[in-house]
């Protein structure tokens, strides 16, 4: 991946992030944040990988001699960091304690998995461990222009797979089968990987993390799309669209109506000073004046990036302003229980406003 | 899934497995343990999702409430669990403190993200907290029937995705066009997710675990390629073949030869009651003796099951004494630099000595 993507300044910024959080050294294994920082894409396995991020000191990336010529090929082998190869007879945590000597607060990735925290806990002594999320969420919260472009990218690769969803949606097929499709479509058009599909038909449409059944779709069904992948530049996409194979209910239309409005809304609310929560407030607003507010059972929406889900969260509560750079999905659901329908954009915060990243059709698709 | 491959009466063996290994809780969050205990296919997200179960007393299901029709509908919703939904700003961590109890040794699968950790360690106050894995894998490591059959149906799909490789594998591509359409067949030929695609080329063949590159395949390459995929009944494949295109060099003809007998020689060497590292060792031995040792520098395998990577690792020092229904990866492979080649099938002990799940020539395919 491109150095515009992944800069070389991000090491040193990670430890400025680290003395900001008061940490004495970050800890990063393979996820989001070690490809943030270094743009390696490690895979997490039972062998340990890991970016040793010093307050103030030498950074250095630890990794199993198996996964040496990776580490090198990738962004990471660039930016003259020191790579630090582990034989298989080794243990890594000792030749990162080794190195660190005492550290007093030690930030982890968030998803480092517990098999390597309890680790940690046990080589580091008397270190106090703790998550890295604050530290790297004030890096990474803010797009810059390149990962800007990329979402962008991803947010065009899955429209182009909406595009393509009409002709799988026929009565007679399973939201398995449709899937199916679908999965192979989100690869066709670009993306490195399948994050997740939902089909949801019928009653399984007011299900908002259904994923896929057997059920068989037929006439009247409304269905519920949410897919998402992550593209080749480690960034992800995520939209949802509605489809209705035939005419829908009466009561369905009544309220896509107001949902779709109440996304407009929650989307035309997005600009700098704007906290987190007055989107999701002004999304809600429009669907409980309306009287569904009961069944709106969900946050507006959450960050992306790197991550599906990442700061900042769309959520009442949430008073983070909202900065040119920050990007987030504007999704409302409604769910009566025989049916239920969601629309969710990713958008981004700009100077002057808002930008859509999706731009397939949010009117109710009838096939 | 059916209640052949996830048995009710899980949950229960689960509380005997934690009352051998002296914890006196199981708190098993979105992941392979989960999995296995309810056949529950839950997303890892930051709402928490975590099965509890006591060593002794009533075990339950907490999940978000976005998640509970999903939760319902999969296998633990009909095995009499009881599912605790929590509401958008309850806390999770609270509810299961304030049902368990003091827990003095609490087991977490090893899989659960350091923020959810550290959660517990905050709310769980006095406990010890320690990964599930010897517990857990004391269930996981042998494979019933059931499980036998679903790996061999992974490795009846990833061989059919092999048959088609010859066809992508063409001068002029790189490395990446190969994967991508290496991932779509992975979906096409029934996997419900593509884990991972190697297609090391040329000197990128000498790198195990090198992903995709932007390298062109050209003629006299050397290819590897390494793929695999979960099924939806949530069991992996995992294959390595290599392919050549033209005429391999000289000196690899050579190798090649020796890694495919030592292939052989080590799954002939699978039968219950051989130690785990003893197959290590004969795989290792056919390669040594012909002077390749030092270009051998990765254990022979690993277990698979529900993950691609688990018990019983198949390496020096694994003194487990192999049982029928075991199941791991035979893939030595001999990496001298300019090129190299690694052939991996997945074999299961049986009564009578071993299976292979995988049918794939090994001979060196010639394009």
């Amino acid at each position: 991946m491109n150095s515009e993507l992944y800069p070389a300044r991000r090491v040193a910024e990670a430890a400025g992030a680290a003395r900001a959080a008061g940490l004495d050294v970050l800890l990063l294994t393979p996820g989001p944040d070690l490809r943030y920082v270094t743009g390696y894409d490690a895979m997490q396995l039972e062998r340990l990988t890991c970016l040793v991020v010093p307050a103030d000191g030498e950074p250095f990336l630890v990794v199993p001699r198996l996964e040496l010529a990776a580490a090198q090929a990738s962004p990471a082998g660039n930016t003259g960091l020191e790579i630090v190869a582990w034989e298989e007879r080794d243990d890594p945590f000792r030749i990162i304690k080794n190195r660190v000597g005492t550290a007093g607060n030690a930030g982890l990735s968030d998803h480092m998995w517990a098999m390597s925290v309890f680790k940690f806990r046990d080589s580091l002594g008397a270190a106090r461990l703790t998550v890295a999320t604050e530290a790297m969420r004030s890096l990474r919260i803010r797009k810059s222009a390149a990962e800007v472009a990329a979402l962008r990218e991803a947010g065009a690769a899955i429209d182009r797979v909406h595009a393509r969803v009409p002709q799988w949606l026929r009565p007679g097929f399973t939201e398995r089968a449709v899937g199916a499709r679908i999965a192979e479509a989100i690869l066709a058009e670009g993306h490195a990987a399948v994050d997740f599909v939902i089909v949801g038909s019928g009653p399984n449409a007011a299900s908002p993390h259904h994923e896929l059944s057997d059920r068989v779709i037929s006439e009247g069904d409304v269905v519920v799309v949410d897919i998402g992948g992550t593209m080749p530049s480690g960034y992800c996409s995520d939209c949802t669209r509605v489809y209705s194979v035939g005419e829908p209910p009466a009561e369905f239309s009544r309220y896509y109506e107001v949902l779709a409005r109440a996304q407009e809304t929650g989307c035309q609310s997005v600009r700098p000073g704007a906290s987190a929560e007055s989107v999701d407030a002004a999304t809600r607003s429009v669907i409980e004046a309306a009287g569904y507010g009961e069944w709106f059972i969900h946050r507006t929406g959450h960050g992306i990036g790197l991550e599906t889900h990442e700061d900042p969260y769309i959520v009442a509560g949430n008073e983070t302003l909202l900065e040119p750079g920050m990007a987030f999905s504007v999704e409302p659901g409604i769910y009566p229980g025989a049916h239920g329908a969601r629309i969710e954009d990713i958008v981004v915060c700009t100077e002057g406003g808002f930008e859509r990243l999706n731009h397939a059709t949010r009117e109710l698709v009838i096939l």
